[in-house]
């Protein structure tokens, strides 16, 4: 019998393979034979974390084949999936979003809880089963925590997440803010990168009225070193804009240490965003004092301003 | 605040109706505000579960309100959900059954497992939580799996629906055997009902090929009181296969007693049937030892025999 393959979303973040890592091993201790791959290479922040407790990155898979047994964790949009995961058997997932464009032939296991992250989701489960975490995969699973809720500032951060994150701490024996201050460092490793990447490393387009409004979000320790090439990215963002129809674009640049962000727009309509944040751009700027995440604190204020 | 609906599907059956009870009881006690509600009234089945615990039927509503708060118990296609399940708000799903047609805007709970019933998973959790089952619920609980899984005779059953059954049997202070049959037996009043109620009461249909087939199931503790009204049923299936456009009408009568059915089969192609279960049709009828499940073993081996 071939393995069934663990997996999260495209584009992977730190959740996606720590998760991914995390439930192939628990399903394997329950006597399933499963393998934990990836849907694209880790991010630096993800390979800090697996250099960190000294794991390989999961092997990454274009396609599963017709008929693969599979397992889901951290999605279930089909999009957002492997490239044929209409033709393969999803066994379970386990996943922290809405459902939406999925469905199944069968029965199967699904888990879903609103918390900020997947890996605590998993770590319910290794104690439902009475399963021992080792410590490498409890840092993976920490790791994926600190990501996802951006060491607990985020909003969508639950006291589910903290607990949690306290619990695998112990296990891959880490002190949570120095480590995780760390690992999210590594992944703001900016200034090697073209504009055109940094505008296309975390970006999702939404439907706003009759707009096409694009919006990217880096994270940096520095507003100033991102903000200094402003020119640069402006450039960037009319050039793809033009090529990809977008009529709005927003960067959102999120300084993790003191959880603020500062947009930079391109496009129109600007007064949608001003109205949306009550701000004045100045400069095609406006600074967010306590804003960190997309999907709580920008979409839905946006989307009320174009409605 | 409103209470949050708890229900499952249309035309509940006891699982949809007890889950329903137990769900809404599990999540009180954990301080939700909620009611049981049912899209339907309860079969006689169903009717004798209730009566045994003194329990009264759920309320029937027919829709929710638009932003309304919902928990899904043994459903989530949209299609067999109450009628403004696209307006409302799903809060949590607990079920059995394949996914299809369900989407939501918010991250939620999902709780699925491939069991033979939703109250299997709805004992889980209750004992994850540390909550008490009160004798009456835990009654229902056991109903729903004595029903879903037609005394553990239906290949849909699972060895944790028996331990599930057994565990609550006790709880609600029966005698598995001797009510299970009972409470099946009070769902097989057959005679009192006419032959248009009989083909409706548990009716699918199926697109198979180019052909629209109609597969309805009886149970009964005696095959030929159902089959001595054998020119009435004919005559029946000839009145609504031309109202409704079915090309084949297949009765499935269990013998809930020796787990075997009989099948009335009314239209074209029959050879399809016959070639489905290696059978010959006699008078239109054949008996199907040891068939008891339309999902497991009617519908994939028609589904074959027509690819």
């Amino acid at each position: 019998m071939s393995k069934i393959l663990v997996f999260g979303h495209q584009n992977p973040d730190t959740d996606a393979i720590g998760a991914a890592i995390a439930f192939s091993h628990l399903q394997n201790e329950l006597g399933k034979t499963t393998e934990a791959v990836a849907l694209g290479t880790p991010s630096e922040e993800t390979q800090y974390a697996l250099d960190h407790f000294g794991l390989t990155a999961p092997r990454v898979v274009e396609a599963a084949g017709a008929g693969t047994d599979v397992m889901l964790v951290d999605h279930n949009e089909f999009q957002q999936s492997i490239s044929d995961i209409a033709e393969v058997n999803v066994l379970s997932v386990v996943d922290h979003h809405r459902i939406a464009n999925f469905e199944t032939a069968n029965p199967l296991y699904y888990r879903a809880e609103p918390v900020g992250c997947t890996s605590t989701i998993v770590l319910k489960m290794f104690k439902e089963s009475g399963v021992t975490i080792p410590k490498a995969i409890a840092g993976m699973m920490v790791s994926a925590i600190i990501s996802d809720t951006l060491l607990f500032k985020s909003p969508t951060c639950t006291d589910e997440d903290v607990r949690a994150a306290k619990e695998l701490a112990t296990l891959a024996e880490i002190d949570l803010d120095v480590y995780g201050l760390e690992m999210l460092k590594a992944g703001t490793k900016l200034s090697d990168k073209s504009a055109e990447v940094l505008l296309d490393l975390d970006a999702k387009s939404f439907p706003m009225a009759d707009k096409n409004v694009r919006i990217a979000q880096i994270n940096t320790v520095d507003l100033s070193e991102v903000m200094d090439r402003q020119a640069e990215l402006e450039a960037a963002m009319a050039e793809t804009s033009t090529a990809n129809g977008y009529d709005l674009f927003i960067l959102v640049v999120t300084n993790i240490l003191d959880s603020d962000s500062e947009l930079l727009v391109f496009g129109e309509p600007k007064e949608k965003v001003e109205e949306a944040f009550a701000t004045k751009l100045v400069n095609n700027r406006a600074l967010l004092k306590g804003v960190v995440s997309r999907k709580k604190q920008v979409v839905p204020q946006l989307t009320e301003a174009f409605a």
